[in-house]
């Protein structure tokens, strides 16, 4: 994919840069840093996993105070698992950038992606903060987005424009995924920045809303990490009315942010680690919409299900027996099951026909699988499982 | 492994054969009969997958009679997601070896495995059936075990003797796993042949516990089937007085009973399909036996942890945080991790020497957690995650 179509990107009172600061072994960017020239309101949803890294730590103390002006991120080292050190590295990381920028350190939120349990080369990474600020431009963005890759294959940049009361608002996201992209967001970072103007609980309800919807509706492999970070800064610089629940600006912006979220999810779905397929789960009339969550899951997660479609095979037993247990209520003569426009099972039976080979070699696939159970509906995103899936994960520490 | 070894294994009462049927496109054996002389006992754990094969469903009904007298069985069709004629194909099936046998076709109960949704072979299976019949022998429980593989490189088979009042007491258990191997049991078939004299009620609860600590905690790929069987018949020619549960040979029936069907799921995993590894994860002090459970699981399911392990990477960052992610409650700093005996992540620090790199080389490996919560313990076997895995799920069907 072609990085630099990313550099154009702007979003009003934001600037962004990224250095390589040597963290990550085989060179690179591995430091970025987001600023907006006023504090700006921020939301933050984080990993629940019980290790929670040091950033995360920190970024949850900070992000109550509900302002932030500058995000600081690193790849190649998650400081995660590293004790009371790491706290107090991630916080001398934050002070670093704080103080040459001249703003409240309060003001900083921290990120970081790697390997977990080794210290932060803390050194490198002041010694590079230097540098990391001198380059901070309005086109920065991108660069941004460069910055906090592991093995990621591609930079995730996604953007939209809304108007609101005659106000042109801009919503550009960044990201990064590969491994361990699971529900709650496992090491998967997104940043979104715009220059709405809106209410706190507003901006905290529609982020938490969207990600429900996106970050936490993607599966590569099962794991959620201990750095699982998305936040979004919102500097109020497009000169809105506010947004609030009452105004009729709320769907416009709902709609743009949920825009770049679910591009970013599928972008990090579609570059999951040996990912070699887009595999988009939809799960209809079921009884509750968490019954069809579960029942979508059971197939997204499914290592049989995921290595026939990296094999191009339409086994249509495996998606309806990793249907089957769940425990939700169906009725095994009521479920029916498609690829596209393909039927496989219905009544009961298998159905397939010469088409559903030839579907299966697409590189983004649907599958619908209605319970005939009610209304309810979800939708999840998930990547096969290949043999580089196999090598990336059997070799990436040692 | 050398199948030899087990051509002198007996039951009393007991008789078993298989033949090729041509069932399996491959040729091979792949019909299997177990026959006692007298009805016997029995007892049965199923699959709790919505989608139950046809012999299941079957089984399920005639298990609730308390007593059988054979069990037929055929590897290469599972006879699943075949609607109303599978259900009739697997009557017929039963039907065809009553008749031959001179019993009360109540008595059967059929098994099958292999691929899902294709109509069962039946000509073939009723045609094969006077050769398996006439081919029972008491020295034929091992040939039993061939028939039933499907991707198994070794049949499964396991034996214990017991001594209840003065009686010897023989139990003999075989299996065949290879996919979809996961708690409720998925394509796994299992069946235990005693002749101790023991009451309904007791073989009931100590099959279906012994089951709950070995079939039930084991892990390959997540996945459970539509066709999980586990049986037991006890056809008491020992002569020992009843089995009951206050009778002082509950005991040693039921360690010999659990011995042998947790050999039988140490193989089936280390068996589980591209497996290079038997990982045993004992998860120690958690609050609740359930608290135990998750987090064993939780390990034992993640692909990262399980490429890890193929990699023989001592990664304990993966490990932790799949203990993290499932909101089970424990202290960051109390839970401390060993392979085998070396520790990995003490006092919430990762502190992984060169042992750790070395200890991973061993073909089985244990993993021990302990959450310094209380005194519940849980323990699965699990499988590491390999190309093959991929090789052999990718192209199963096709």
């Amino acid at each position: 994919m072609d990085t630099t179509i990313h550099d154009t990107i702007r979003v009003p009172g934001f600037l962004g840069s990224s250095v390589a600061a040597g963290v990550k072994s085989g060179g690179g960017r591995d430091l970025s840093l987001i600023f907006s020239d006023v504090p700006a309101r921020a939301a933050g949803v984080f990993t629940t996993n019980r290790f929670k890294a040091a950033p995360v730590v920190l970024d949850l103390e900070r992000i109550s105070r509900h302002h932030s002006q500058c995000i600081i991120a690193n790849s190649g080292n998650a400081n995660a698992a590293t004790g009371e050190e790491g706290y107090r590295d991630a916080v001398a990381m934050s002070k670093a950038v704080s103080d040459r920028l001249g703003i409240d350190d309060g003001l900083v939120l921290v990120a970081s992606t790697g390997i977990i349990g080794e210290r932060l080369p803390l050194e490198k990474i002041v010694g590079a903060v230097g540098p990391l600020v001198e380059g901070l431009s309005a086109d920065g963005i991108s660069a941004a987005a460069e910055g906090i890759m592991t093995t990621d294959r591609f930079p995730k940049v996604a953007w939209r424009m809304c108007s609101v009361g005659g106000k042109e608002i801009t919503v550009c996201g960044i990201a990064k995924g590969a491994g361990m992209i699971e529900p709650n967001m496992a090491t998967m970072l997104s940043f979104v920045l715009t220059d709405a103007h809106i209410g706190q609980d507003c901006l905290d309800g529609v982020f938490r809303e969207s990600a429900d919807r996106s970050f936490n509706a993607i599966t590569v492999d099962g794991c959620m990490s201990t750095n699982d970070t998305a936040i979004i800064l919102a500097n109020g610089m497009a000169g809105n009315s506010s947004i609030d629940t009452r105004s009729n600006g709320l769907t416009a912006f709902r709609d743009a942010l949920f825009d770049v979220m679910e591009s970013l999810a599928r972008d990090i779905v579609r570059d999951g680690e040996g990912a070699t397929k887009l595999i988009e789960i939809v799960v209809e009339s079921a009884k509750t919409a968490g019954d069809a969550r579960k029942v979508a899951y059971a197939i997204a997660r499914s290592n049989l299900v995921k290595t026939a479609f990296f094999g191009e095979d339409p086994n249509w037993g495996r998606i309806i027996s990793a249907a089957g247990s769940t425990g939700v209520p169906f009725s095994t003569t009521s479920l029916d099951l498609h690829i596209e426009h393909v039927p496989l099972f219905i009544n009961g039976r298998g159905v397939a026909g010469k088409d559903a080979a030839e579907v299966m070699k697409k590189d983004t696939i649907r599958v619908f699988v209605r319970l005939g159970m009610g209304d309810a509906t979800f939708r999840v995103y998930a990547s096969d499982l290949s043999h580089e899936y196999v090598d990336i994960n059997a070799l990436y520490r040692t």
